[in-house]
This record gives C-alpha cells, structure tokens and sequence, in this order.
C-alpha cells in the first residue's frame, strides 16, 4: 500500500499525475490518498500531523509525503523507516514526529535522480518513482543519511497549534490527548473548553473538546462549526490547562 | 466493489482512513467514492439520494453508506441487503428508500464490534472492517434486525426538497420523474418551471427541470447555474404540479 | 490504465457513477483522475491543457476525456487515436491539440450505443463503456471519422489565455514555454513578468512565470497567490513578448 499526504489540495492534476506514474510503476499496489490538505508551506505543522494520521496505518505502508516549499531548492530528498514503516519526502522536518515516536529509526538520502527532474514538481518526478520501488520491493539508490541534520530536536512533543480544520469546522490541534484526564482544558481566544467523549454527549450548538479518532486534541462543536469560534483558525495557538 | 456514499466531504484525512481499512482487509476490492457530500446531519435527504444513486450499481457492490449525525450514541450498526445489493450503515433511516423500493429485504443488527472503536468514526472502525468482509465473501456477526423499529413508514414516497447542489449548480430534489409527464412542473420560490429533455434543448441561461441521470427532478440553468434562482438551495422545499 | 479528464469538478456523484462502470466493464484497469477542473464548458482552452497534461502518460494510457457542453446534441462521439494513446470523447475540438502535436493520428466515429443512453451523462453511459473495451482490448463498434470536420485547423499552436488555475492560485497558460528563451517575458493587466527557473529562485512574494511541470508557462508568486495579481484569471488574455 502507498499513501499519500500532501499540501496539494484536493482539486488540480498534480495528485493525478503522481498517480500516474505509481501506476505504471507499480501497478499492483493500492494507493490511499490519506491527504492533500496538509499545512500548506509549513512543513512543522505537517510533521505533528502526519505522525498522528499513519498511526493506524498497516506497518508495510509506503508513505509518499510532500509539503516542499523548499523544492528545486538544495534540500535532501529522503527515505526514512521508522519501526518497519517507511516515509520518502523531503528533508525539512516533515518526518521529526514520526522518528521521534519510534523505536528504531533509519535514515537514507536518496541519491538516485530521474533522466528529468523538473524543478517545481519533486513528488512526481522523484519522490513517486522511489515510493513506487520501495513498495514493489526494489533497491533505491542511497547512502545513510546525517540524523543529526535531519533531526528538529528543538520541537516541541506536542505543539499547541491548530495543524488542520477539517471540512465539518473541527479543529484539530498538534496535541495528543492520551496524556491528558478528564479534567484538562482548552484555552483558545479566551474561552475554556472542557474535555467531552464525543459530539452526542454534548447539546447541539455546545463547543468541547475530545480525542479524535487519530489521538489528537480536537475542538469542536455538536452539529455546528467550530471554525466560528474566536481564536480557531488553521496556524493559530492553543493551550492546555487544568 | 465497493461503493462509499457519505457526508464526510470531498476534503480531509477521513475518506483516506476509510480506504487504508479497506485496502487492508479486502485488497483485491475496486472502491469508488460515489458521493462524500451527501447531505449533511439530514439522513432522511440522504436516503432518498442514495436509493437514486444506487439504481445502476451492479448488483453485487456493497455500499458502505455514512451519514451519521448519532456517531457515539446508541443507534444501531446496520446490514441491510436489498433484492440482493448489501449496504452497511447507521440505523437512522438512511436505508429507507432502498427497503422501500426492493423486492426483498433482509436485515441485521452487526453484533461484531472491533479491538479498538473511537467514539467519533465508526465509518473507519466499524463500518468499513465490516464492508470488507461482505465484500471478500466472508462472515460477519449479526443477528437479525426488528424491522419495524428500522423502517420509517411515515416518510413519504418522493421528497419535496431539494438534496443536493452539484457542482454545476443544478439542483436534485428527491422526487422521481418516472411517473410524471411532459407537461408536470416544479413550482420553486414562486417561479413554475416547465420540462426539457436536456440542456442543449433550451437556449444558453434559460431554466427548466429535467430527469437527470439518475432518474430525479432537477432543476437546471442551460449553461448557467440554478442554484443563484430564488428558492433552490439544498434543503429547501419544492413542488411538483400539472 | 484509464486516465480521467473532465470539467465535472472534483465533488459530487458524476466521477464516482462513471468509475463504477469502469470498474465493472475492466476491474483489472487501474483508474487515474487526472483533473476534473478542465475548463468548463471551454471546449477549446480544455484542448491546450489536456495536451500538456498527457504528455508525460504512459504510452498504452487510454483517455477519457469530457468537456462536453454539447452533451445530448447531435455532436459525435470519438475515439482518437494519436502516437498509440487512445483518447475518448466528444466531436468538439478537444482533441485537436493532441491530434496537432501526433505524428500519426486515426480517428473512428463510435456507432456503438448503450441500451439505455441517458440526455446528460453520455461520460457514464457512452464513453466510459468505450473506453473500458478499448482499455481490455475489446473492438468497439466505429467507423472511420471524417477528420476535415473533426479538425479545428484555425486554431493556434499555442493559447494566449489562462487555462487553469491551481489550489495555490499559480496560473497556467495554454503556451508551451519550450520554444522560449530566458528572456521572454509574460504580460499581464498591465504588468511584465520576467523568467525564472522556480519558485525558490526569486524571494518570497516576488511574481514571476516559469515553465511549470508539463512544459507551460506559468505564472506564479513565491509563497503567494499569482491569482491575486490583475488581469490573472481563469480565461483572461496573456500575451508573450521579448
């Protein structure tokens, strides 16, 4: 299985055209568009995203992931393993989450290159082909890649930010719940939001917040939208209190 | 094949956790997004969309159908099997219109719960583990639904209301044209509309209803858009007459 | 493989209703939704951008191709065959910048018809069981097309219009930057637009064009929305210059 995760948005030929190529590479393997609307250009956000989203994920999931404002720039392309599963992207922080919540951890830079490599669209010409071998089970070119550059150990383990507004107007923070009890908060433009199990458990219209169904804190409102709320909106902080 | 009709939206990480279970548990399996914008939190609009959606399917496809507004209450998970169509889903009278328009009917209560069940996504966690075993052939726990709890026999035969905007504008209602002439017409927001067979059989920007392809009333502008006519948006209500 | 193009747009039941039939004429067919946002009822500017958009596709691809606004008219149903690729669709002119850049091109008029052939939706009921049979090696019931009347010989080799504009708000054009050199320059509303090989070469908000990854000119800003500048819009005139 390759799944995708990208900042391309869910409209325009660019997923198309990287499943073109998978499917002429490999294909027999299924490919699962995980998402296209990962946080556009910051590629932080994306990484506390990204780890929550493949939790759930079977173990031999080839992870094609792409938030590159940095492409046709000098950044390394990479494959990472992180406990068996592996993620091919770029190099700038978008895989920290996933290394850091995992056991064993290895890293290569890709150094094979395409006969045509365009200079704004990376994820077809290169990252696809390299998810597409590793997935059918073929050597990619490349060398151990230098974690102590990949690595983004100043970031934080959970990050008190709204990393992804979903199309119902929930909000989704960089924060897991599971360390959290039942007494937690949620300040977020100076409301507090106390913890509920899930939308049934509160009246229509009340705004609460709960762990998704990735694990993550969420805010959001009983068959409303919470993206009306003051202070929620995709980039913006939020806390959590007792 | 499998079939997936939902209010999730065509945007977010949801549809693309649903297909990874998928994937999983039932590979060899074609999945087709019929709809992710069925009407939202309404599942009495939805069924009457489906029942139209559904008509040209092949007649092994299982649908697996998600508009659940009671997620995490205590409303039942569904088998419905509908003149040998299987469709796997809430019990909140989505199925109605499919029941009601089959030759026989069987259902059953899903007794088979999973390891793990999030509060918020039975779509992934329950539904679509249970999709991919109807799917690949294989068994699923169940007992026998109490019918006359799962039917809504108040509701009525052909819906009056508009369920669904597409992209174009045009505006499905939930009535059937099968048993209306060519001189019936749709009254809307004070405004009568006579029957086309088409849009190119009226002049560019001029309004007119029409059986569309899934056999419904919709409502259309000729190279315009019919959702800027008074009166149509979804959910509003709509009459035909003579 | 089975390559979607059409100006359906990305929600909504029309894409879902013809993959369902793809999947039941050739489950073994991998199917790749290139774009639905072609431009819509633009048969001509849909010509330029779908020309692009297949050029790197495999070779044995078939095409399916709806931009129909004729649809329910008397207009043709064609098969093009153009270099081996197969392309099926509507008689209006959107094949003829393939046919254009094609060293050997053959063109069949399909006479096969569905038993039931809906008003609106010959992509569901005429064009995709067409392109399955050809996708599987199947005859297709045709005759040879008169080409004089399929052709749409004045029109030119490139488009000076925007034909597409992405989910990051570049726009692209229906000119292929191939035969311009570092020095030509784009105008727009008023502005002059210089080259750059992509984004990461000018500064952040800088506004630029470039040869995006299917051999356009493109016009873009780093970090920023090209479709925020004057004159940049969907169907708007762009001229290039020296």
């Amino acid at each position: 299985m390759i799944v995708l995760f990208t900042d391309f948005g869910a409209t325009g030929p660019y997923v198309g055209q990287m499943k073109a190529v998978l499917a002429r590479e490999a294909p027999e393997v299924p490919v699962i568009d995980l998402l296209h609307q990962a946080p556009r250009y910051r590629p932080r956000a994306a990484a506390y995203l990204l780890a929550a989203l493949v939790r759930d994920l079977p173990p031999d999931a080839v992870c094609l992931a792409v938030v590159d404002p940095g492409v046709g720039s000098d950044r390394a392309p990479l494959v990472i393993e992180a406990d068996n599963r592996r993620f091919v992207g770029p190099d700038n922080g978008l895989f920290e989450m996933v290394i850091r919540r995992a056991g064993l951890v290895l890293g290569w830079e890709i150094s094979w290159r395409p006969d045509a490599l365009s200079a704004s669209f990376h994820g077809r010409d290169l990252f696809a082909p390299v998810a597409a071998r590793l997935a059918r089970g073929d050597h990619v070119p490349a060398h151990k890649a230098d974690m102590g550059r990949v690595r983004r150990r100043d970031w934080p383990d959970d990050l008190g930010e709204f990393v992804y507004i979903d199309d119902f107007g929930n909000a989704m923070t960089g924060i897991r719940a599971a360390g959290l009890d039942g007494h937690a908060t949620v300040r977020v433009g100076g409301q507090v939001l106390t913890r509920a199990r899930t939308f049934s458990d509160v009246p229509p219209g009340a705004a609460f917040w709960y762990e998704n169904s990735s694990g993550l804190v969420e805010v959001a409102v009983n068959q409303g939208r919470a993206d009306g709320l003051r202070g929620v909106r995709d980039g913006a902080p939020v806390t959590v209190g007792n």
